[in-house]
């Protein structure tokens, strides 16, 4: 009934339509199995993409050649760049989607691609000959043979669902949850494991009122992921603020003896960044109010999705609690929240390519390395469907380096470290943040996917363009001078020194509250030849010459830790004596005693910060 | 948590979604209860809503202020009034819909409705006190009250599904089946059956070669199914037909040993009209070819619906067999092709309220009752929902006579006679067909709807104006003299007579081959008249005088049926005696020897054309 295909891809969920559509573009056959096709890209959870170091990843899969960024794009009913007022490297864009828009655009995007069958099936296990996956089993009793497998089941193996002292079998609320893999990976070798996580309850807008919350509008010039010629939002709906209080607090604890967490009978362990509410109330104590944004799921639907409120206490307890909240007083529940507990492998069985160790041409992406969210479940379905097609073809593998990329940390991390509790993206997690703007990702990025054959043509002749426009503005910034008489006004305002002679626009730009467009307001010449310009290309070359030195100084820092990668730490360092070391890195680095920088920078608890702190006492 | 409700409606299928809107626009508030929310009005198995038959019904839905008609309207991709060319009581009017925005449209319609709440659960039994019903008991263990619950569960209730010699649990593929309420329904008292029903496999679009088939576009001029201001569509997509052969044939009775049915592991009775292509093999094995209605799913989609071939043979070979299909030749199947059975409970139980007889305020309606067909199932929901609203608020009830609508057919054939097998809607069923014509619903049935407060006042005016129209026209063309030298070039160009002194208009309309549109053609001045009117309203008065003489023998014949309603069959008759009634019929006269002629019209297997018969030997 089939024939052998290139690439099985296991599941349509975010990872899944993410390596579909890479090895279908770079030219690979493939067969997208999955449970029901009528839930293609659905999000299991809040209808969001992006958000701090997740919108990054985003512009990354964007400009690598992926589609998350376009069916965001196409389908968001919200855009925020958040952190706007602080430095380029947190500038993190996010928007709310139109929650049945984004599967059903991911689906078109799919059928477009001819390179890609579909079969409505659960996939119940793979097929391995002399460890090399060649196909997988389904469960019809279908085998079906392929060249290489991808698996990105989420949070579907042997999934458990928990609503108070209820359990539940399921993938999600309402459901099937899928048997089978897990034990015969188990069988094969692998090491799996329990991770949970949880959803807030929905409930119904029109019995919300919106007079008592803060409106949260989306940007006034909303911007958008994709590097390509997507169109920007010209309507927006708005999302809503409001708190949580004590009463709140103390109608969700007569709930904590029915907890399935607090009981224990949850084992996984949750996002530590994502907690439910009841966790928030257990470990913050003295904090007497959580904030709770309050998002619409769709450009028409009344359901909402009440963000900061995730739980899994019984229906009853969440839903008076909800009652409590400012503007939630007639509020109607129309789901409860709930939490799921799925398994996972942990991602040390991983090589860097996503490929796993102990099966050849075997691949996981997605939640089932142990990560949550979508934008680090798509970033993980381009980057297995990259090599998994590069391995097939006998070519060269992609591994993104921490300095190039957030998926090169992320992959990093997963791969060296592992990871205990479900892994979330952060900021903080990359050393090389400065360099890994949301702004530069195409820079960054696209020459490799066009390479690859997965970025087109266009892609590449826009980047192009981007990095000339900057550097023709840079340029001509650094020799544009400014007038005292022209530009004081405008320096003054800003509550910035006033000049007393001539300045070089660069030099008045490096200064901290002064942009280029308040600059241009001021020099009509200026202006003018920006004008010529994309606001895009000027913002790229305003960042360059804001943070010329830190961008400098952190691509000399990528350069020297490549070189102390390699470093060996020649006797017995007394950790004990790095007083600026953390407690926890400390511990390890005492217990494992590394034989290189390299390796000490992979111990679980080591954080980039620590390796700082040990690169300066060994004088590096 | 919940506050108790007029009226809980379980399950947000056809008859629930309808069930909902109805009771909810009427004034009562609503709890609908759903397993999914996000398959809200899936459509189970094709894309279409109308056909012979069934597009009557949704007319009578809609004209009752239904929203079935509108949903379609809003979401259709192609229109065809079927039987154009047959008389106006033929006519059907039939739409392929894109099936998520059928989904989408009608919950946006549900939510836009104020008195209607929503919860996501499964429903596992009811609350009964007294032998009255108020209320549910769902899978989370919540109690949520109310003073009538409409059951609509679909093929869910114990949902097997098979494909060849494989068995999964299931409601609908990939989607969970519902436990608890036949076993309790049973223990109150309840008799319940088996049923079952098949769809075909979904194949992709883009792998079929339609230049080998016939393309069939919508009407030229759509139409529509809503009384109201729904927009007629100005583009459409194109089905294509072909056929099976005995290649096709050949495989799949390879199958047959692995059919479920033919081995008997299916117990429950499949819908005898609307068969699978191995039980057409099997019963009509003299046909060589059957046909094959290629349909898109949807507006973009490539997925395509199978029309002709449901079958439940193990996949391999639905997929063997259907590679022999001209067109087919490279196909790539999507889904397989599969057969379900669930619990039914025979209608007989029911009052013509679709109350339960023994469970007060406990209504059923849809594929539980036995029926099979979205059509079938909205209207029963919309029933059902008028007479629980009705009943709960101490009004008087609503029974449409068999004189009045198919709806009445339908219910009244279910409640007396019961069904077999998964009863499905033909015209044949209805001894007045002539009077339910998919024309006149709205004035057949608009001012009830109105009076009972679920058809707006807009929709009442647009019938009386209709209805004027129609009578103004009407008597215009009864005055309306032709001349010979006008007309008589149209009607030799349509093989009609041509006349050698003045007609009336009416009488030319009488004659067979001759429209309205016809004459108008010729003769300027009634095309002047008739242009200050509607279409719609010269077609009213069209097949008003066209086919007056029939109408108004039908409209007697009921008349008459009601007034022997209660004619007492006195003495023992011979039925052997009356050699033109059916076989059947003679059997189970015999056996039941009825005491009225309304009785004997209730018995399974006696038709109305038996009915006539004995009336004719009765000398009535
Ligand atoms: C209840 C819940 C709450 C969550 N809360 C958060 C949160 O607060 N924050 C956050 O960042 N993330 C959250 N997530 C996680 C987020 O949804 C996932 O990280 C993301 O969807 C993972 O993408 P994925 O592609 O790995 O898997 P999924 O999106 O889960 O997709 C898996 C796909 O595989 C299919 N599939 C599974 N097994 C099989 C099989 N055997 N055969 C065929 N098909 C199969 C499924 O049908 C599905 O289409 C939550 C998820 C859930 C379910
Ligand atoms: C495989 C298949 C093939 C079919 N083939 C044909 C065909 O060829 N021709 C034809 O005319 N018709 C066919 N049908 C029938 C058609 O789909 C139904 O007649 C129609 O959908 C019935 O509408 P309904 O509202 O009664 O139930 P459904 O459309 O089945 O809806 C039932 C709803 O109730 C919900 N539900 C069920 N139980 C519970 C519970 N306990 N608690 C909460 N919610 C619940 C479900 O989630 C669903 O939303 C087919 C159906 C199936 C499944």
């Amino acid at each position: 009934m089939f024939t052998e295909y290139d690439i099985i891809v296991v599941g349509a969920g975010h990872a899944g339509c993410e390596a579909a559509h890479t090895v279908a573009t770079m030219g690979s056959k493939v067969l997208l199995v999955t449970m029901n096709m009528n839930t293609i890209a659905q999000m299991s959870c809040n209808p969001a993409m992006g958000g701090v170091a997740k919108g990054q990843i985003v512009r990354e899969v964007d400009a690598l050649g992926g589609m998350s960024g376009i069916i965001t794009d196409k389908t968001m009913i919200q855009f925020r760049m958040l952190n706007r007022s602080k430095g380029p490297a947190m500038w993190s864009p996010r928007a709310q989607s139109d929650r049945m828009r984004f599967s059903e655009e991911w689906r078109t995007a799919l059928e477009n691609n001819l390179n890609i069958d579909f079969w409505q099936d659960m996939v119940s296990g793979i097929i391995v000959e002399n460890d090399k996956v060649c196909g997988v089993k389904t469960s019809l009793g279908i085998e079906i043979r392929a060249k290489a497998v991808i698996l990105t089941n989420g949070t579907f193996l042997n999934g458990i669902i928990h609503i108070g002292e209820k359990q539940l079998g399921g993938g999600r609320a309402a459901e099937k949850s899928a048997k089978g893999i897990t034990e015969q990976l188990v069988q094969l070798g692998f090491e799996s494991g329990r991770m949970k996580t949880g959803t807030p309850p929905r409930v119904d807008g029109r019995s919300l009122d919106y007079t008592k919350m803060e409106e949260q509008f989306g940007d006034e010039k909303p911007s958008k992921f994709s590097y390509t010629d997507t169109e920007p939002l010209t309507k927006q709906r708005s999302c809503y603020i409001t708190y949580t209080n004590s009463e709140v607090h103390e109608i969700l604890k007569t709930g904590f003896e029915k907890s399935p967490m607090f009981q224990g009978r949850i084992q996984g362990l949750g996002p530590r960044y994502c907690p439910s509410i009841e966790d928030k109330i257990n470990r913050f104590a003295d904090k007497d109010r959580h904030q709770i944004f309050v998002e619409p799921e769709g450009w028409s639907t009344v359901e909402i999705y009440v963000n900061g409120f995730s739980s899994s206490l019984p229906e009853e307890v969440q839903y008076q609690a909800l009652r409590k909240i400012v503007g939630f007083e007639n509020a109607k529940m129309f789901r409860p929240g709930y939490a799921i507990e799925y398994d996972f492998f942990p991602p040390t069985q991983l090589n860097h390519t996503l490929e796993t160790k102990l099966i050849e041409n075997l691949y996981f992406a997605g939640q089932i390395n142990g990560t949550t969210g979508y934008e680090e479940a798509a970033c993980q379905g381009l980057m297995a469907g990259i090599n998994a097609h590069q391995k097939t073809r006998g070519k060269e593998a992609l591994i993104l380096k921490r300095s190039e990329a957030y998926i090169g940390v992320l992959i990093d991390d997963l791969v060296n470290k592992g990871t205990d509790e479900p892994y979330r993206m952060f900021t903080s997690r990359a050393e090389h943040r400065i360099l890994l703007r949301q702004d530069n990702a195409d820079i960054r990025l696209t020459k490799l996917g066009y390479d690859l054959g997965l970025a087109d043509e266009s892609r590449l002749r826009k980047v192009e363009e981007k990095i000339k426009a900057a550097a023709e503005i840079t340029t001509y910034l650094n020799k544009k001078s400014m007038e005292p008489e022209i530009v004081n006004t405008t320096l003054l305002a800003l509550e910035s020194a006033p000049i007393s002679e001539k300045a070089k626009a660069t030099n008045l730009l490096r200064r901290p509250n002064i942009e280029l467009e308040y600059l241009a307001k001021a020099d009509q010449e200026l202006a003018a030849f920006l004008e010529q310009y994309d606001q895009e290309y000027c913002e790229q070359a305003s960042i360059g010459i804001k943070y010329e030195s830190y961008i400098e100084k952190e691509n000399q820092q990528a350069a020297r830790m490549k070189e102390l990668e390699n470093y060996v730490i020649k006797e017995r360092l007394d950790y004990n004596k790095i007083p600026a070391l953390s407690h926890e890195a400390r511990q390890k680095l005492l217990k494992i005693n590394p034989e290189t920088i390299g390796q000490a920078s992979r111990i679980s608890g080591v954080s980039p910060a620590d390796i700082s702190i040990l690169m300066v006492y060994l004088g590096k």
